[in-house]
C-alpha cells in the first residue's frame, strides 16, 4: 500500500510503500477513501502539534472508508464491511494512506444518507462544534463569539448555535468573507480588518451579552477580545492560526477578572464518557445529513499532496482539501 | 487639616490645607495615626489602578488612627474614640491626610495588644493573604506559589500558608532576598535571577504538585511560571510590579490546559459575607498580634513623602514606608 510520510517536522510529505497491517484485537483495517486537511493536521507536520507519534509516519488525524478487516472480536467484527468514519490511533500510522490500521472504539459506522467523503471530516470539527456549544450551555452563555468563522469549523458552529438556541458572532479577517458568509444567511459577522472592528465588537458583545470567546487564531486577536468581553469574561483558545503569541495588559486579569483558557478535542473526548460521545456522533450525522454540508474546495491524490499541501493556508474559507488516496489523479 | 493631594496622574503630590469633614449617618471621622505606601498605591498615583476616585483626590487606601467624631447612628457611634483599621472611601479623600472620613463598615476596631502602626498595615495586604490562602484551598490546593515573594505580602503568604497546612514556593527577583527570607526561616526559595531557575522550579513545582501560581509582577513571569505548572495549571495575577505586559504561547491553553486569571481584593471583598469579613479580619489580628510583624523600614512625614515617594520601588522587601500626617519629621 502507499501512504504519505513524514520523515522529519518541516521537511515535506513523501509517497512510499508500506506493508498492509493486519488487525490485532481490537483493532480494525480501513480501506481510506477521503481524509481531509485540517489545520491540526497542517500543525502536525512543522512540529506545531502535541502528538505521541514518533517519526516517520503516516500523517492524518481523520478519515473515512470501508472496514476490511478486523481483529477476531466482537465490537470489531460487527464493523466488517461497514462505511466508517474513523480517527487514526493516538501513537501509529495515520490516514493519508490506502489502509489505515486503527482501533474500532474510535470507527463510527456511517448512516446510508451520508457520503463517504462528508463522514470523512465529520470527527475533528463537528465535535469540536459539540464541545464548544456544550462548554458554553455549562457556562450558562446564550451568546458566543468565534474567530477564523469562514472556517469549515466555524460556519458549522454558527448553524449548529442556531439549532441549540445561541447566538454567535462570527469573526472573519478578510471584506470576501463577510460577503462569503453574508450568503449563507449568516447573521452576527464582524470583519477584523476594519477600521470599525473594535468599537462594533464592543457594541455586539453588549448587545447580545457574549460572555466567552472561542479563539481559533491567537496572537493580537486574544487581546482585542479580551478588551471587549465584559467583566469576568473568557476568551478559549483552540487554534493559532496566527502562529503569533499572545500579549496581554494584566488590567485585564486583575481589574476586569477576565481569563484566557484552552480548548482541545483529545482532551474533551477522554473526559467524555462513552454514551456522551455516542449521542455527539448520532448528533453530527444527523445534522451533517440534513442541514450543512461542509465545503470541499479540492481533492488530492497522495502524489499531489506532496506539491499542493503548501496551499492549505491559502483560501481555507473556500472549503476542504481532501486526500484521496486511491484516486491517481494527475 | 493638612493632606497629601493628587491634582494630575505622574505628576507628584503636593500638601494642601483642607477643611475637615463632617461625617453624616454610617460615616466615621478618623484622626490619622499611619498610613502605608502600597503598591496598589504607588500604581494609583500613575494612573495604573482602576479606581472611581476623581482628581483632585487624597491619596492613599488604608490607615489607621483614632475615631473622632461619628455619624448620628448606632453603628458608627459604637466606634467613636476607638482605635480603628480603616480604608479610604472607594469614591472619595484617602488616609494620606490628618483625618480621613470613612464609612463605619470599613473600619475594624484594634486589639488592645495591636499597635496603631501594625494596625495601620492589616487591610490591604493581610485581607489579599486570607483571599489567597482561600482561593488555593477552594481549588484543593496543597501547595501554591507565589512571586515577589520578600514583599510584606510574600512573607505573610508565606507565615499564613504554614498555618493553614499549605505548602508555599517563595519566588524571589535577586540573591539578597534569597538571604533575607532564610533569615526568617522561610523553606521553598527560588530565585529568578538564577541560571538554574527554570529547572529548579519545574523540579519543585513537581515535588510539591504546586497547581496553582499567584503572581504579583505580570510580564515574563507569568509564561514562566504557565511553563512550570503542570498540566490544568493555572496562574492567578495580583499584580504588575514589572508594569510589563505577559506574552504566552498558545499551547499552555491548548495542548497543556492551562489558566490565566486575575484577583483583585475590591471585587473579593463584595463578594464575601459580613461574616466571612469579620471572620477574616479576627484571623489578621491574631496573626498580626502574637505571630508576624510587619516590617517598616521609614516612616515619612506628609512632606517628606513628596520627595521620598520616588524611593519607593527600591528595596521594597526591606519592609513598608508608612506615612505619618501628625509628625512634622525634618
Amino acid at each position: 500500500m502507499k501512504g504519505l510520510i513524514l520523515k522529519e517536522f518541516e521537511k515535506g510529505l513523501t509517497v512510499e510503500d508500506l506493508t498492509v497491517p493486519k488487525p490485532a484485537k481490537g483493532e480494525i483495517l480501513v480501506k481510506i477513501d477521503s481524509a481531509p486537511i485540517n489545520p491540526s493536521d497542517w500543525a502536525f507536520l512543522r512540529g506545531l502539534y502535541t502528538s505521541p507519534k514518533k517519526l516517520p509516519v503516516v500523517a492524518g488525524f481523520e478519515g473515512s472508508g470501508i472496514v476490511m478487516a478486523t481483529g477476531n472480536d466482537f465490537f470489531s467484527r460487527r464493523l466488517l464491511g461497514k462505511k466508517v468514519a474513523c480517527f487514526a490511533p493516538p501513537a501509529g500510522n495515520g490516514t493519508w494512506a490506502e489502509y489505515t490500521l486503527t482501533y474500532a472504539r474510535t470507527a463510527i459506522p456511517l448512516k446510508e444518507k451520508l457520503s463517504l467523503e462528508q463522514g470523512s471530516m465529520m470527527l475533528v470539527n463537528p465535535l469540536s462544534v459539540i464541545a464548544l456549544i456544550d462548554i458554553a450551555k455549562k457556562k450558562s452563555s446564550r451568546a458566543i463569539a468565534n474567530t477564523a468563522a469562514a472556517s469549515a469549523l466555524g460556519q458549522l458552529l454558527n448553524k449548529m448555535c442556531k439549532s441549540n438556541g445561541l447566538t454567535c458572532v462570527n469573526i472573519v479577517r478578510r471584506p470576501e468573507q463577510v460577503e462569503l458568509l453574508k450568503k449563507s444567511g449568516t447573521q452576527f459577522i464582524l470583519d477584523s480588518s476594519s477600521h470599525t472592528f473594535k468599537s462594533e465588537m464592543d457594541h455586539l458583545f453588549k448587545q447580545l451579552n457574549v460572555k466567552i470567546a472561542f479563539d481559533a487564531l491567537s496572537g493580537a486577536m486574544v487581546s482585542q477580545l479580551l478588551a471587549s468581553l465584559p467583566k469576568g469574561g473568557e476568551v478559549m483558545v483552540y487554534g493559532a492560526l496566527s502562529e503569533q503569541e499572545m500579549i496581554v495588559p494584566h488590567r485585564r486579569f486583575i481589574f476586569e477578572d477576565k481569563k484566557i483558557s484552552g480548548f482541545w478535542l483529545s482532551k474533551w473526548i477522554n473526559e467524555q464518557s462513552m454514551f456522551t460521545l455516542l449521542n455527539s456522533f448520532n448528533k453530527v450525522q444527523k445534522f451533517l445529513c440534513s442541514q450543512h454540508e461542509i465545503k470541499i474546495r479540492n481533492r488530492m491524490s497522495l502524489a499531489q499532496v506532496i506539491k499542493g499541501i503548501n496551499t492549505f493556508p491559502e483560501n481555507m474559507s473556500e472549503g476542504k482539501i481532501l486526500i484521496k488516496p486511491w484516486k491517481y489523479l494527475s
